[in-house]
């Protein structure tokens, strides 16, 4: 026992046959099997290891088949799988990290953006598995979102001053950030952004539905949501300049340089209403760069945040005209901006009646903001995207995409340089620079295009490498690492391909969990068989509990694409199975006026050429199942899931008039529409609820 | 060797160790040791079982760290990750089987109706990823769809007759069908019905996305979809009885009995051209009963189908008023009647000019087909759903879901009987009801709410048991098994919970693929931490290879309720990567007139009030990147993405104007809108397309 034997050399057909599985390499060293040696006694050979192996996986298999199994032989052994599927080592300690057994939960939750798709996705780790969709910028039947009142009155509020037809259907959603007490996620919120149309949503974690969203007045897009470590406020960067006060100018050098402005906006959160209150919330106005990232500060940064800014060249392209694309233009200068805000200066500034209203919304002028000490910037290189806080506070990690390094700020050294007044001079609108060797307390080689970086529980930072698709892990500096152990690249792992965000457990807040971390990649390219030209993004798992990095698996995403996601222990998160009584509106989130309480309290009365429906739903009919309207009458359904069962859901839809909700036990939504067409129209319940589901039907009649 | 020692009673500390892991039985028999004896000696003891597989998971360890690997020390081993993680040996193979490594492909593409979100869902076996969302009934920003001209076409063409607004915007998908050759799936095109609004779409499968949507002009709602074998017909029968032609009458008794009534809706699919052509198509007048679950006739049973009904009580609710509700009133009767369609007799009559014309499509009357021999009922139990034919056609499975049987009907018999007129009667509407002795082969006692079949490749059958949540595995009849071995339950399977349909691999072709077998579970109930009160419905993937079914996985559906699935091996279905020139327009699939070829060829042209552009996409800018135009005009854009690499894809997105494009390489959409708001507005490539990616944008000026 305890040999070493040279398998890398074995003769046997054993071995040649476990060569011929794709990847495998035959192991150097046997010692591990010195630590269970009782009751078996082996004999060295050469083939020792091998041989094992291969005995290993059919003891395996003889484990599996239980004495009381179903009787069946297996249809084959467990190493003969395994070298059917071409299984490696690390395949199948992959295999056995992520799978998730029926009936038990994943570990963790992971919030992640929808993109383009306007919603927001939910992932359990580490199977990886979609636990559910949440409606946000899109309309989506199965959930009922933008078909009942309610709902489409979240959707709405704010599309009011759209363009076209007055509604927006779709937003470009990029950032999630889950509410925080003390730096930590509390589970109960969650905001995300709508970067085409300059909106926030506000989500409920109670029943995982979306409850506002405002649209920024004075924006033109934004990129991201982030919150302050308390959710006194919601921190919205603008994308694209944009004139300010919103209003039509010519995108020309002049015209741009001085009536296009960047937007800070802080929005105030409501957490008792569990709102955003605009009138509460303020902007900062900024220059006409391209802001887009932000995040908080957090314990000895708290009261600060920061903004990471590109095209400070302030291109406008022009191509049609032969002028360079903004992606030139824009990627002139060596050094773009960090912005560095004392957000909580502004607010009490605000409060003393500073600023002026905007839309609605009061706004900190560019020269208010330098002249009280609220806006300094410091040299970015090049391209910046990434710009993260670190666990403790004390430092702020910007990727530039165009540059080798991730830049790491010290914030005790900007409030040192601040209070010097460092200044290598100011930018165009007066904003004053710090200089950059005062304020850079590192640099740290990671690889071509760093983005994004989130944190670890043990001092380490991971980068995302757009160009070298690949995560760098590397460290930080003092007090996490000290001395040659500090800011130093410890590891790299690709990805595939073109990763852009990352999130570990609980990355970006004061206490990160480690144990996995997730890439967003943005192109899958080969790694699935494509199902038509458009191609899912690739969402992959890694393991970082170790030094090293180990991939874990690889998941398409046909339906969306996530930008950032937030990673949160699966307990922090306490959604209720049912809404806690029975008429619950889920816009108020308080009992509905119009609820049923029972089946026996359904009605229908008309008041002249309007039809007022108060309906129950339960296993296996609605009550009434007739209804009986006029062409022309307004009718209004108020619809109750009187059930208490949890997974007890109903929908309710009607031929031609494009209605369908979906009714959790004790939800009361309402429905209104106009009878414009005669007809006898069947409705039904569109969830499968019971074995009589079918049955669960009625009809509208429209007489002429 | 050989030993089968006793381990039922081991009593070191290693087996009392693996005893703690939930689930785990120590082994009976160590036979299958014996198949690897090469080199190696054992000592026969009773440990030796146990002892020997903590050294197999230590072996296992030890081949995964390999010699080259990357210096990390594990951070467990194996063994302390399956104790760990509680993994049962059953699980240890189920997660074998079930991951796919990344990189590699899954087998078999799953193709699962998305129930009320209106879509389709495609999934990857055994994995269970989700591979895409098929925008077909929904609009879908993600994919653009429903937002460029070409698909609100598609999505627009079928909602005309729409009340209210005039479009639809959700569906209810149930039944995908897979284009057929000769009874198998070819790959080339899929059918999905909107039971909500009685339409039925093409999917063309080379780029997988949604060509065609036909309204059925007489029906107010149906149930599925299902193709001929040679994909002739796509046959859609209603779900409820609607007046017909369709109009307003009242739900009474003799209203309901008189005017009310079902349809067989052949619809005439033209490969050719792709798309389904309504003139060549036809109906045939069935009594109000709810017809819903139909399946073709293939191989001997060629040119007939066969179709379920429930509620032949005509019950029509009343629970307003006091009176039984329909789930009560439709489940009177012990027989329903299963409907047989001379489809091949009936499509020549109709080519003969027999029946009439209503609302643009040619009816056969009730009587016409009676008359003709068209249409024949045989009785079937109790409440039925499941209606499903054997892989040589030759019998008809049918699941009365208040009866513990499968009933099963030999076509042969069925042709002997109408030969013979072996009638028990007629129903009120003249149709003759075949004898139920007569038609019928075998019942087999299978569990309680048998809803659906399904067939493997050895003469097995699956049925989806709703009320035990369990699937039955039972023998067929001669050809497939004979004597004591025919029509014999042989394995029952617990899911979790009340499963609807089930899908075996191409289980509903004459050439079933064996395999898996995919449960779709309609209550999770306990299965997931719950994400809100709205569960997730649950696929659970069971392995059929062998004589027990084993169950290998659970997969939530948080975004889409799957009534059926088809699966099919990957290779079948051979979709595009890049569409195959520059300028394709994806809703004609030829070369659009107004692609441009090259990004030279971009242009602006204003003609009056109406400004034209053509846009060219590629990486990182668009041509041209900057659009003037005045409040008013109509604005009209001609995109096309002139990337040929895969995976190159571009958005399309303009701030406030409800716009998002998915742009695949190759492809060319256009969007009309009218300037109706004052400003200027960023527009930007919403899929994150290159390390510049924020940089590919510009600014569409509308002034006053």
């Amino acid at each position: 026992m305890g040999a070493a034997p040279d398998a890398r050399g074995p003769s046997s057909g054993v071995a040649s046959g476990l060569r011929e599985v794709e990847g495998f390499r035959p192991p150097a060293d046997g010692r591990r099997a010195e630590a269970h040696p009782e009751g078996v006694s082996l004999v060295r050979e050469k083939v020792l290891i091998l041989g094992l192996a291969l005995l290993a996986m059919a003891l395996v298999v003889t484990l599996t088949v239980r004495p009381d199994s179903r009787g069946a032989s297996p249809s084959g052994d467990l190493q003969a799988l395994i070298q059917a599927r071409q299984l490696t080592p690390e395949h199948v300690r992959a295999a056995l990290q992520t799978y998730v057994p029926p009936g038990r939960y994943d570990e963790f939750l992971m919030f992640a953006s929808g993109g383009q798709s306007g919603q927001v996705l939910v992932y359990g780790l580490p199977s990886m598995r979609l636990l559910r969709v949440i409606g946000v910028f899109t309309p989506e039947p199965w959930q009922g979102y933008g078909f009942s009142r309610e709902t489409a009155g979240v959707l709405g509020t704010a599309a009011g001053d759209g363009a076209g037809d007055g509604s927006l259907t779709w937003g470009d959603t990029h950032h999630p950030a889950l509410s925080e007490t003390n730096g930590v996620y509390d589970g109960q919120y969650l905001f995300i952004n709508d970067k085409a149309n300059a909106r926030v949503a506000v989500i409920d974690l109670r029943d995982f539905a979306t409850k506002q969203i405002v649209r920024n007045p004075n924006a033109a897009s934004n990129h991201g949501a982030v919150v302050s470590p308390n959710t006194e406020y919601v921190l919205e960067a603008t994308q694209y300049a944009a004139p300010f006060p919103f209003r039509h100018e010519p995108v020309t050098e002049a015209s741009y340089n001085t009536h296009f402005r960047g937007l800070a906006t802080f929005w105030k959160f409501d957490r008792a209403r569990g709102r955003i209150d605009v009138a509460g919330s303020f902007q900062i106005e900024l220059p006409p760069y391209w802001q887009d990232l932000a995040d908080f500060g957090k314990l000895e940064s708290d009261g600060w945040a920061f903004m990471n800014s590109f095209n400070t060249e302030r291109a406008i392209g022009g191509t049609l005209d032969g002028r360079p694309p903004i992606e030139i233009g824009a990627s002139g200068r060596d050094m773009d901006y960090l912005h560095i805000i004392h957000w909580r200066k502004a607010a009490a500034l605000v409060a003393q009646g500073k600023g002026r209203v905007v839309n609605g919304i009061r706004v900190l002028s560019l020269k208010e903001a330098v002249d009280n000490g609220v806006l300094y910037f410091a040299p970015q290189p090049k391209s910046p995207h990434g710009n993260d806080v670190t666990p403790r506070g004390d430092y702020i990690v910007v990727g530039g995409k165009l540059d080798p390094n991730v830049t790491v700020y010290s914030f005790r050294m900007i409030q040192e340089a601040i209070r010097a007044r460092a200044f290598s001079g100011r930018d165009p609108y007066g904003v004053p620079i710090l200089a950059f060797d005062r304020v850079v307390a590192a640099q740290v080689k990671v690889g071509l295009g760093p983005l994004h970086t989130m944190f670890d529980d043990r001092g380490n930072a991971y980068t995302s490498l757009f160009l070298d698709s690949a995560v760098a892990k590397w460290t930080l500096g003092p007090p996490y690492h000290r001395g040659s152990a500090a800011w130093k690249l410890v590891d790299k792992l690709p990805v595939q391909y073109n990763i852009g965000h990352l999130a570990t457990v609980a990355g970006d807040t004061t206490r990160p969990g480690g144990r996995y971390l997730v890439a967003l990649n943005k192109w899958s390219v080969d790694q699935y068989r494509n199902v038509g030209p458009l191609f899912p993004q690739n969402l992959q798992l890694v393991d970082i509990s170790g030094e090293k990095m180990v991939l874990l698996s690889s998941t398409p995403v046909g339906l969306a694409e996530p930008h950032l996601a937030q990673i949160v222990p699966m307990d922090t998160v306490k959604a209720w199975a049912v809404y806690p009584e029975v008429g619950l509106n889920p816009a108020t989130m308080r009992s509905d006026p119009a609820a049923l309480k029972k089946r026996g309290e359904a009605r229908i009365v008309r008041r002249g050429k309007t039809v007022e429906v108060w309906m129950a739903a339960m296993r296996s009919h609605f009550t009434p199942d007739r209804i009986r309207v006029r062409r022309g009458d307004t009718v209004i359904l108020h619809i109750t899931n009187i059930e208490r069962a949890k997974d007890a859901i109903h929908g309710f839809a009607i031929d031609r008039h494009n209605v369908n909700l979906s009714l959790e036990p004790g939800e009361t939504e309402t429905v209104v529409f106009t009878a414009g067409q005669v007809g006898t129209f069947p409705f039904y319940c569109t969830e499968f609820c019971s074995a009589l589901h079918l049955e669960m039907a009625g009809y509208l009649e429209v007489a002429p």
